[in-house]
């Protein structure tokens, strides 16, 4: 077989772009930093939102939209919200554009200036308050649970197909409440949900944790994370929830009168999953034969090959794979029989691992014979046969099997992958040599963490929620910390 | 009951208005001309497009995404395009903001200056076919059958919310064909897949046509639409399909190799409905009292309310509502029970009457002694009891009888006010005093078209497809005409 990608251990960063591209899950366009998401990945994308919007609603929230466009004037309005943002906003200065006086093609015109520029959204916080100002007025107008499905900008300068780019796809949650405490605990809820989706959908173990004040969303009280760890030994944050305090509520005069009918600020959250998803899913599974995907996402589960010299042994097989497809069918599962005959079986075999159909399964004469059915299954590529008869059991248990083998994999791989270190030279050698989680002791300052950055490329990817709160000192400065926190270079 | 709504009679715009903020669908943001779709506007919305979706796939499409940004030189490509297009665009010059040197406030960073300048997409086909240029080679990668759901932007003077705003949500299909016929085929078909979604979804009658040379969309070859009538006698343009001829592959030099291994020119089309949608769906079927909603697409179909006086009596309801809710549920029917008591029942038969919640069900002490349910259908807003036992069943009728009813009002509607003219007088006398389609027969010239608006302000909706075609003479000329087209005053 002719190698489709570079492989992963040579040049990850060059595998992944190939993956990404030759999978045809996405491409760059030809406006910078844009990519266009083809049908194969925008597929995978639409059953990531069909489930996380069922997890929303279930948990209580709506759907509704705002405007793409901010007043240039609402960005300034929190402050940390101003510096986090403005520098790489998209902005639309003019309306309307007219025949160049030249003759030659169009231009601005600049007449049709507008009086304040629009920002297009890098995210929604300022619109949506400032709407919000106009829905809240009594405690029985709270809590107030809405999400929207978007597209959003941030120039960034240097893009990433699906891991950064200019515009992303995403959901952003704009939660309001009548205490702290709620807020605290719908920004700790949605971080299950997003952790929860990560691990029994895309069969990704995550770090739940806090971000450092450093790595803090521009506005927010608390940022939490969840942390993925990559096959490069690189961590990606995949989703963050925000505890917002009172700081937007504040800036747009957000008030309700409560229960005692005194008028207080509203407290909020906003929380958030993107197309970057799309890119830690490639990267937690996939091998230098193409996409590994979780059954759960995958668009096509199963798809099953002729194998065939004569016209009249495809008919039969036909006739065997057609009363299969409609079995798995039936039984909900998404299966496509693949007859072309412009394309040889080992063609489409590449294809098909290359695309990361979970099963495969192929029929040839011998099959008929015997009653057998082929079964390839793409995360391990281990083939065996199997009885006809029974074909829907086995490739049900088989999609399930390998939903959990990912995950275990992925699993084991962070294990083995996260080292704790009792020192900085441990540390620095560690960061160094063995790519991964590092867990450390930190003492809180932001001093020592851009220290530590300065020093090694890794930065705190959070304090962890979960497991062990051992005391210690910081490995840097020796003063007390409560707890290890974990260290990465970072996507 | 305080009325709540300006009446339609009095004010059919301001009713419009009126309702389309009260029954909390959307309303108007601080960005000039952009709405906010509200969560009850927007699950009405969403109903839609899981519809609409579905039949996209069945077809055979299959959905992506391109960027939101189009470089300025694209739409100058197609030389009708950019004459369509260019006047009403949001165009991004600058990709930063700073601090404002007077400390006050944020300005755009002048060196920040785009090289070319984008514009916001106010429809995909240049950005679409730069694309499909890298994706179609040889007549094997055809027919290319994408649609994508996004927003777009069009810099409209005077906005109204959904029927008119300068940012907008809609789906938009492009598809890529190897033959002529092909395409035409496809433009066809995706305008029967409209109207019947306008029929059996939205419970709307539409006129099937093409449209006239001034109205085509600015590319395409042909225009086809549909057409619905306004409860006010105004047409409302509510969905499009293009044939685009071999407009766009030219002018983004999109060839393929035919199978005889020729290079040829690609065939396209493209189609789309949009939030416009929602204006027509309150148009079409509501009154004074609020929205009538289809029951088909209603985000809520049955609420259930209790009618008591004593905490007793709540009790022994509620059993019996929970009960309902439940079998109804079971249903497949979307039911609440809105037992809040910080509202009295008239207040809620208000509400739910203003937000077009297709069945009622009331229950009191009396129908728990009588084992009965108090059902209010709301498009007759008729009330009777039914036997409690038999509940789903009686719902379920209802629901079917409240779809097939209002449409059958809406057809009724749009047959009492469709008029035929004979002469041009008597055109401007229909066009004038029976506000509605008018059938009339025009010699298919642009000047005489031209002359029939500055006249009379009525427009050729579109020339119909289906049926009769009584040959005759134009009313304004006396030259020959093949059929009758239809004029009205519209959105």
């Amino acid at each position: 077989m002719a190698k489709i990608l570079t492989s992963k251990n040579e040049n990850y960063s060059q595998w992944y772009n190939d993956l990404v591209i030759k999978a045809d899950l996405a491409e760059n366009s030809s406006v910078r930093g844009c990519m266009v998401i083809k049908p194969y990945g925008y597929a995978i994308w639409e059953k990531m939102q069909s489930v996380l919007d069922k997890m929303f609603k279930d948990t209580g929230h709506s759907n509704a939209y705002f405007p793409l466009f901010i007043p240039k004037s609402f960005l300034s309005r929190e402050a940390d919200h101003v510096e986090g943002f403005a520098k790489e906003c998209a902005v639309v200065t003019h309306y309307r554009l007219k025949n160049s006086p030249d003759g030659r093609g169009i231009v601005v015109d600049e007449t049709a200036k507008l009086e304040e520029e629009l920002v297009i959204r890098p995210t929604s916080e300022t619109i949506i308050w400032n709407t919000y100002k106009n829905w809240i007025q009594s405690y029985r107008d709270l809590p107030l649970l809405i999400n929207q499905w978007a597209n959003v900008v941030r120039w960034e300068m240097r893009t990433r197909l699906f891991l950064r780019t200019a515009e992303f796809l995403w959901q952003e949650g704009h939660t309001a409440h009548a205490t702290k405490e709620e807020a605290i605990e719908e920004t700790l809820k949605m971080l299950d949900v997003y952790s929860v989706f990560a691990r029994d959908w895309m069969a990704m173990p995550v770090i739940k944790g806090t971000k450092t004040e450093t790595e803090r969303f521009a506005g927010a009280v608390d940022t939490y994370s969840i942390e993925a760890l990559m096959q490069d030994g690189k961590a990606l944050q995949s989703g963050t929830s925000h505890f917002l305090g009172q700081n937007f509520a504040k800036a747009f005069d957000v008030k309700f009168l409560d229960k005692q009918g005194k008028l207080e600020y509203v407290w909020a959250t906003s929380w958030g999953v993107s197309t970057r998803l799309m890119g830690a899913l490639v990267m937690a599974h996939s091998d230098d034969s193409g996409l590994v995907l979780p059954p759960k996402l995958a668009p096509l589960q199963v798809v099953i090959i002729p194998i065939y010299k004569k016209r009249e042994e495809l008919e039969v097989i036909a006739t065997r794979a057609g009363d299969i497809r409609q079995q798995l069918s039936a039984a909900g599962i998404t299966v496509k029989f693949d007859d072309r005959d412009t394309y040889k079986p080992g063609w489409k075999f590449n294809e098909y691992e290359l695309k990361g159909v979970p099963v495969r399964l192929a029929l040839g004469p011998r099959d008929i014979e015997n009653g057998t059915v082929e079964v390839v299954r793409r995360d391990t590529l281990e083939k065996r046969s199997f009885p006809a008869g029974n074909i829907v059991e086995t490739v049900k248990n088989l999609l399930d099997e390998i939903q959990d083998n990912i995950y275990r994999k992925a699993f084991d791989f962070r294990e083995k992958n996260t080292t704790r270190a009792n020192s900085y030279q441990e540390f620095r050698d560690l960061i160094e040599n063995n790519p991964g989680f590092v867990l450390a002791h930190w003492d809180g300052t932001s001093e020592t963490e851009e220290k530590i950055t300065a020093d090694t490329r890794a930065t705190i990817r959070c304090i962890p929620l979960d497991g062990e709160k051992e005391k210690g000192k910081c490995m840097v400065t020796g003063k007390p910390s409560a707890q290890r926190v974990v260290f990465a270079k970072a996507y």
